[in-house]
């Protein structure tokens, strides 16, 4: 059976060492942010996750989610972990006070976020789903509906759901067919049919907020015409409890690959009561503020899956006697070695972590900017954290659920068959890993966002944000001999990144084609230069502290860097080939 | 639901003009096999795995493997399968003609295996495994053994398995505790405990023969002391049935990540009755003789599930609408342009169709080759042969099924969302592949065959089997305008390899943890190498008739040959630069 630590060190070495933590102390409302306030959160939530959720995940997966008349059930346990996830105030952790929320910055959430998803991703999708619909809420909804739903959804109470897709349309959200018709009430009615819904119906709460998008009688055609709806399973009383069920049906929960747990559902609206948030045919922007925030979570996903796959292959490398070390026995006494001495075991287990403690520290750059994209006093520094965090959603969101499914992968591959046996737990975390890739905009979703959104949008403003610190870093430590073995690397990948760029913008200037057709493998680049530009300063950070290092923490993390730098980055090089090669060869096959 | 049409015209191609039909027909007992011949055999082959094979797979995934008391039941349909394609004669397709073979030379039967690894994975094992076990009897088998046991595989009545891991064992064979105790009337009584066994037990034939590594008392320890023994699950009577039930008991079957409707066994073995099969100790490579075809045979299964996940990728990106082509509509009739059009899609079905066709390429080169050795009059031809399909091995058995892991995801990803939903049959097809890279020897073990029995030995000479081809074609073709842009990049990857070669040969001599270090790696561009070598070859070939070609069949070679070169092949500098980084990054860590 697999087991699961939360990573705190690792995790508190970003929080106090690699991010800025005075900048993130000097926000409204993280005055207090110190370690005196943050660990023993930390602890809670890593007790939480390792000894409520962790232990349902395997027989979630087992067990699954089923459908009875409508009526969905979620696997045994998932109720009673829920009332504590609910009990223990969790859902409210990054929520506003206004509404009963607790406040904490995204830095921290994050962190809490990556434990549930090692824990048990099934699970994370319900209160996911519901800080989706708070968030859009939240930012979009009129006084009276934020008085109404937010603190229910804070609380837990009740929970929410995001429903975009139907049958006809996944990405082209132009083509939705929901209709919403004007009551004289001020209300609406909504009508059509939904798929993929996660956390679409379920056992967990005595109510479900579905926010729905349709179109309006006088919709214009496309992605313009789309406007969001809040529709509540039962709609409440005057004080405050589900009253009389609305029009809203689950049809049926998908059978899927992997996050058996999380019920997928089918949704059909038969003239269900809604409330519009927001502006009229505005809905799909106000989908997205709650899309983007999703995307930095679903890349956390990746993340998260990748860490405990990392955590078992590791135990399992130390533990599992197979053949013996290449350089004369390291076990004498046992039949054969621990396979940990194996070098090729020891290269899946470095890649994985590489990459792990890479998109880890990544992720808490970003989370930051984009505390201070919220929170910072000065509207022009706010606005500099925003692009920056608009520029690396697409990336975080497609390089952390490519690495989550290569590492989970290469976990399966330390333990060998074993890996196959389901009771392993191994091979789960690949499945489970699998949808990260595809929902909340597949990966190719993401890096056509970034080289057709973010690229050239502003006259190159959001790439700023990222190069130029890049080239700072770099030419203030151009000197830096110790630091030199870093720093070379990451100025080699980040040239790569510049003539990347520097020719997607040129030809994608005149021929949109051209930008899509290098946009995956410049994602790939620019994702590899960035994690490359956050083991660079980790390193740096490293060598200052390695002489008083008695866990070996800092020398790991120095190793981990090399072999970042000398085995993961070097592909940057096959993606600025596959960039430079441009469209030509994508367009000339007749299929 | 997913379709599966044998891609027959690539297979004809390969037979007839990109592997020398001269050669082959050259070789005693293949003098007949033109297109006369063997095309009949090849539609055939194909409607029995598109029609049989291929409506059985999903239901046998969904419904598994079933045990009860000992005794394993294979999911609905497969006895009838069975029973079609034993009465079909398919078993004996490329056995030997004195016990009953039709005697096809491997290069036929490997397009066959293709066909049914795309149809039917699951089903694939048992005939896989019965041919296996034939395999080895035929080879180390005393003549009463042969008389008694071959014509009852070949003919398909009774089926076998290959019996080597146990729980404390799997990669290092040297530490199996089954024992066998010597009989007075010249059998063997083994007992001890193996995990893993495919096709270990199930309801398909009367009677199953196991070959099983046991140990003798007298055994030296380590690998230098497994014997090989055949133990036939029920004994046959002297006219031929089965008898007496032997020793050997099934006691559970595995739950799976995929090819769910292959039993995979824990086999109890209780002082059964088994025959020593080849000399005493020398089990291993009685064994290998095996395993080397099944090796070849896993790849294979890589190629054939990556072609379905393909062809399913096509239809659907070609039927699928969604939001507007980059250059403007493609199909403004619709209400969105298939996606077919969105140049990121095609790069994920060119990405497929690269791998594939070049790898089918490289399979059969090879399968013509191990014809050769098997077949030619002549015995240095027979060895040359020999050495080139000991040297290509291990890189067709990984090299191919992390292609078909990669192909099968990016084949899903095609999809998006609706390619997580078991209904459409892609993430099984995900979750089958899975199981290629692990048994068999995982991929990592594949890699250091490569570098430490293969690349050293006989100061090169298995090494020489393929770069003095590849020297010889490169420095013939320089001067071929038309194919420099093939030629080029080539020898680009050509010079890596050797690059890569001369290094780990260097380091790997005085420190064998350094050829460790860089085995997967090195694995990985030797096969990025032989497939630029087997597409120069095929576009060649394609611009010889380019001119006649009705049916776009050699432009798209050519167009498929452009995008490996351009898009593909490149990562081979990231994998020279891992291998030139040698072992240092891996040793400097501690866990």
């Amino acid at each position: 059976m697999p087991s699961y630590k939360a990573p705190l060190r690792d995790m508190r070495f970003l929080l106090n060492e690699f991010t800025d933590p005075a900048r993130l102390r000097s926000l409204p409302g993280c005055e207090e942010l110190g370690p005196d306030l943050v660990d023993p959160i930390l602890d809670e939530a890593a007790t939480l996750c390792e000894e409520v959720l962790f232990p349902i995940n395997r027989s979630g997966d087992e067990e699954g989610c089923t459908i009875e008349n409508g009526v969905v059930r979620t696997p045994q346990g998932f109720r009673e972990a829920w009332a504590q996830f609910r009990d223990g105030g969790w859902p409210s952790l990054a929520c506003d006070p206004d509404y009963g929320g607790q406040g904490l910055p995204k830095s921290i959430a994050l962190l809490f976020e990556e434990m549930i998803c090692s824990a048990n991703l099934s699970f994370g999708m319900y209160p996911g789903l519901s800080h989706g619909a708070y968030a859009a809420l939240l930012k979009h909804g009129a006084q009276v509906l934020r008085d109404t739903y937010l603190p229910k959804l804070v609380s837990g109470e009740w929970m929410g759901t995001m429903c975009l897709t139907e049958p006809q349309c996944g990405t082209d959200l132009g083509l939705i067919g929901t209709r919403a018709i004007p009551a004289d009430d001020g209300s609406h009615r909504i009508t059509g049919s939904k798929i993929f819904i996660s956390a679409g119906e379920h056992d967990l709460s005595e109510n479900i907020l579905h926010l729905v998008l349709a179109k309006l009688p006088d919709a214009p055609p496309g992605t313009r015409g789309i406007s969001l709806f809040l529709v509540p399973k039962f709609l409440p009383t005057p004080d405050g409890k589900p009253g009389a069920r609305n029009g809203v049906l689950c049809t049926a929960i998908e059978h899927k690959m992997g996050i058996k747990a999380s019920a997928t559902c089918a949704l059909s609206f038969e003239e269900a009561k809604g409330w519009l948030v927001g502006r009229p045919h505005k809905g799909l922007s106000a989908m997205f503020t709650m899309m983007n925030e999703a995307r930095l979570s679903v890349g956390v996903q990746g993340l998260g899956l990748a860490e405990v796959s990392y955590q078992n292959a590791l135990a399992y490398a130390r533990d599992r006697v197979q053949g013996r070390a290449l350089n004369g026995a390291a076990a004498p006494d046992q039949p054969a070695d621990p396979i940990i001495h194996h070098p090729d075991v020891r290269r899946m287990l470095l890649s994985m972590r590489a990459e792990i403690e890479g998109c880890r520290a990544l992720a808490m750059w970003v989370a930051q900017e984009q505390d201070v994209a919220t929170r910072h006093a000065d509207p022009a520094t706010r606005d500099a954290a925003e692009d920056f965090v608009a520029l690396m959603t697409p990336i975080i969101k497609a390089y952390f659920t490519d690495m989550g499914w290569d590492a989970t992968a290469t976990g399966m591959q330390v333990f060998g068959g074993h890996g196959y046996i389901r009771e392993h737990g191994m091979e789960q975390y690949v499945r489970d890993a699998r949808i990260a890739q595809l929902y909340e905009g597949t990966n190719g979703i993401q890096a056509l966002d970034l080289v057709g959104r973010k690229m050239g949008a502003h006259a190159g403003r959001y790439l700023r944000r990222f190069f130029h610190p890049v080239l700072a870093y770099v030419e203030a430590k151009s000197e830096d001999e110790r630091l030199g073995e870093f720093v070379l690397p990451l100025s080699k990948a980040f040239g790569r990144l510049q003539q990347a760029t520097a020719e997607l913008a040129r030809r994608g200037l005149s021929d949109p084609y051209e930008a899509g057709a290098g946009a995956t493998d410049y994602l790939k680049l620019f994702g590899l230069t960035a994690l490359a530009f956050v083991w660079t300063r980790m390193a740096e950070i490293a060598l200052a502290k390695e002489g008083e290092d008695p866990t070996g923490f800092y020398r790991a993390k120095l190793a981990t860097a090399r072999f970042f730098m000398a085995r993961i980055l070097p592909r940057s090089g096959a993606h600025l080939a596959a960039v430079m090669a441009g469209g030509a060869t994508l367009r000339e096959i007749e299929f």
